[in-house]
C-alpha cells in the first residue's frame, strides 16, 4: 500500500527489488492510490484490510511525506502478520494490539547498498521486506523500541442516552460514505431503530441491501466493514449528499 | 474483473482471502476499472479476453449492484473454463455457448465464515474461486440452475442488400471506437469496399493499420477483437467524432 | 510497461497469453499509464527501472503508434536482461550500452498464430516474452540486425566554466520535477554550491530531504534516480512553479 500512484516507476521498482532478494515471495497490491500524504486514509484502509490476509503475511506500507527526515522507519508485528513503513502513525490503530512489538529498522545491511533520501519504499522498505520474505528474522531488522506514534483512529462520541456523534472516515469508489458507528459497540439496535442524519438528510432505519431503496435513494446499510454506509442505490452519497471524510454523522436510537 | 477501482482496498483483500485459501493460485487482473454497474462494458471486457487465457481459468467478474439481494451468485462452466459472478446479465453470451453450464453459489461452505450485505465480492466471489483452484469441484459449489439471465450483447441489424447498421460497443483507452461489426460476418467484404457512417464522418475504406491514416486523420481498421474499429492516428476518435458506446455505425459494401 | 492504461482489457489479456505459454512466468507491472504514444517518457521510465531486476529479466515495453505499420519488432539483450518492444526509440538509451544486441522478431513460430494488426502486444510481444521465460533463446527470436532506431535522451548541456542548461525530463505523481542534471557528473558540486534557475524561482543549494523546506515551500534535492529534482514540501513543484516536461533548468556553481 502506497501513495505512489500507478503512472511513475515506483512500485515496479519496489517490485523488481524484492524479486531480486526473493524470487518467491507474492506480491499483492492492496492500493497504491491513497491521496498523496494522507495517512489517515492509510490507516483506514490497512485496517479493513489485513485482518483477511494469512498469518505472517508482510505489509509495506508507504505513504511517507517525512522521507529523508529523522522519522524512522519501521517493523511491527501484531496480529500475527509483519508491518513495515515509516513512523508517522500510520501503524497507530496496530500499537493499540496485544502484544503487539514495534522495532526501528536500523540494520543496513537488510537495505540496498545506496540508501536515496528520497525512495525508502525500494532502498529500505522492499528489501527489508523480502528478506523477512526470504527467511530473516524480525529480530535481525533492529532493535525493539516503545515510543512509536500512537495516533489512532477516531471513535464515535455518545452525546446523549441514545445519541452518539459519529463521522465520515472514508469514501469509496462508488461514493458511498462509510461511517465509524458500529452496531456492534450500540447492543441497544437490536431493539430500537436507527435514524441517522448527515448535512441535510435524515436516513429513517437501517436496509439490508443498497438496492432495497428506490434507484437514486438514499439508503444506509451496515457495510463490509462493520460499520454503517450511507449510499445511494446506483448513485453516489458524496455527491448528493455534499459531504465527504470528516463530515459529522448524528445517530439517535428510537 | 470488476468495477471496484483500485483506490479502495476491495480488490487487494479479494486477493487476500484467495492467498489464505489457495495459496498457489496465480491472480491476474483483466481490469477493475469497469464504470460503477456497467454489467454491458464487463460482458463486452469479457467476451475480449477469455479466449485468451488457459483451460480451467477461474474468472471472477463483480459488476454488482444488486449485491445483497435477491439476485444469484452464480458459477458458469463454458468454453472449458469458470466463470463466477452475480446473475445480472454479465454472464449473458456464455450461457449461449454449446455445453455451458450453469450453476447457483448455494454452499456456505466455501464462503467466508460471516457474509456481509454489500461485498459479495470478498466473502462469497473470492473464496468460491479459490477453493476451486484448489481443488474443489464445480458440483460442490451449488447446484445446476437452468433460469440465468440471458441478457446478450447486440448484434448488427441487416438494413438493406449491402446495408447493416452496427453500434458503438466500447470506446477504450485511445478513444478508439470498437464495433459490433466483424468483418468474418460479411463475406461479401472481400468482393467489395465497406463505406462507414458514424456521426458526421464518411470512412471510405478499411485500412490495415492506424498509422495508415496522415496524423490526426480518420481511419477504421479491423480491430483485434476481430470487429471494424474506428480511429485517429495518434488521436482521440471518440473526441473527434463526438460520439461513444451505443452510438450507431452504418456501413455500405459498395 | 505499455500506454494501454488499467481500464480495457489489453494489459490482462497479454498475462493471460503468457500464462498460457510459460505457466511459471511471473510477471511484475511497472506501468501502463504511460500517456498515449509519448515514447520520450517510457524511455525514461524504463531507465529508472531495470537496474533494480534480477538477471535475464524480460522487459516488455510496448508504446507503439506505428503497430501494424513497417515498423519492425525488436528483442535487445543489455545489461544482463532482455527487452522487448517496437523499433521506434523506446530502446534508444540501451543500444548504446556495451555488448548491446538487436533482434528483428521475425520468427512467427513463438507468435500467436493470428496477428492483428492493431494489437501487437498480445500477438507478438508478450508470446515472445513468454517463450523466452519458458526457455528459447534469444537467437530463435530472429536475426541479429544494426540498424535500429538509436535515438537517445538528452544530456544537458555545458553554458559556460560553472553553468550548465539541463531540462525537465519527467514529471511524477507528486508534481516533483526530475532533471536531468546529475550531481556525480559535476564533481566540482562537492566544493560549490548548486544555484538552480527554473521558471521565475531560483534555489540556492540543495537539501537532503523534501521536509528539509518548510510545508508548502520549494526545495531541491539529488532524486532517487540520480539526478537533481525540484519539490515542494507537501505540495505539487509542477503547479507551483508553472513548468513540466522539457522546461528548461539553469545550473550554477557558486
Amino acid at each position: 500500500m502506497t501513495d505512489f500512484g500507478l503512472a511513475d516507476h515506483f512500485v515496479g521498482v519496489m517490485k523488481g527489488v524484492i524479486a531480486g532478494i526473493a524470487p518467491q515471495a507474492r506480491v499483492i497490491d492492496i492500493t497504491h492510490e491513497i491521496a498523496p500524504f494522507q495517512i489517515a486514509q492509510a490507516r483506514y484502509l490497512l485496517a479493513q484490510t489485513y485482518p483477511y490476509f494469512p498469518p505472517r503475511t508482510i505489509h509495506v506500507v508507504v505513504v511517507d511525506p517525512g522521507v529523508g527526515s529523522a522519522r524512522r522507519p519501521l517493523l511491527v508485528e501484531a496480529a500475527g502478520q509483519l508491518f513495515i513503513g515509516p513512523d508517522n502513525g500510520i501503524f497507530g490503530d496496530l500499537l493499540a494490539l496485544p502484544k503487539a512489538k514495534v522495532r526501528e529498522l536500523t540494520n543496513p545491511a537488510l537495505w540496498l547498498p545506496h540508501v536515496s533520501s528520497t525512495f525508502h519504499g525500494r532502498d529500505i522498505f522492499a528489501p527489508v521486506a523480502a528478506h523477512l520474505a526470504a527467511g530473516a528474522s524480525p529480530a535481525k531488522a533492529g532493535k525493539l523500541i516503545n515510543d512509536a506514534l500512537r495516533q489512532r483512529s477516531l471513535a464515535p462520541v455518545r452525546t446523549g442516552k441514545r445519541y452518539w456523534t459519529g463521522e465520515v472516515v472514508h469514501v469509496d469508489r462508488f461514493g458511498n460514505l462509510i461511517t465509524n458507528l458500529a452496531p456492534l459497540d450500540l447492543p441497544e439496535l437490536g431493539r430500537r431503530r436507527a435514524v441517522l442524519k448527515i448535512g441535510y438528510e435524515v436516513i429513517d432505519g437501517l436496509s439490508t441491501s443498497y438496492s432495497a431503496a428506490p434507484l437514486g435513494a438514499v439508503v444506509a446499510v451496515v457495510g463490509s466493514g462493520g460499520t454503517i454506509e450511507i449510499a445511494v442505490n446506483q448513485g453516489r452519497a458524496d455527491r448528493k449528499l455534499g459531504v465527504g471524510p470528516g463530515s459529522p454523522v448524528d445517530l439517535e436510537l428510537v
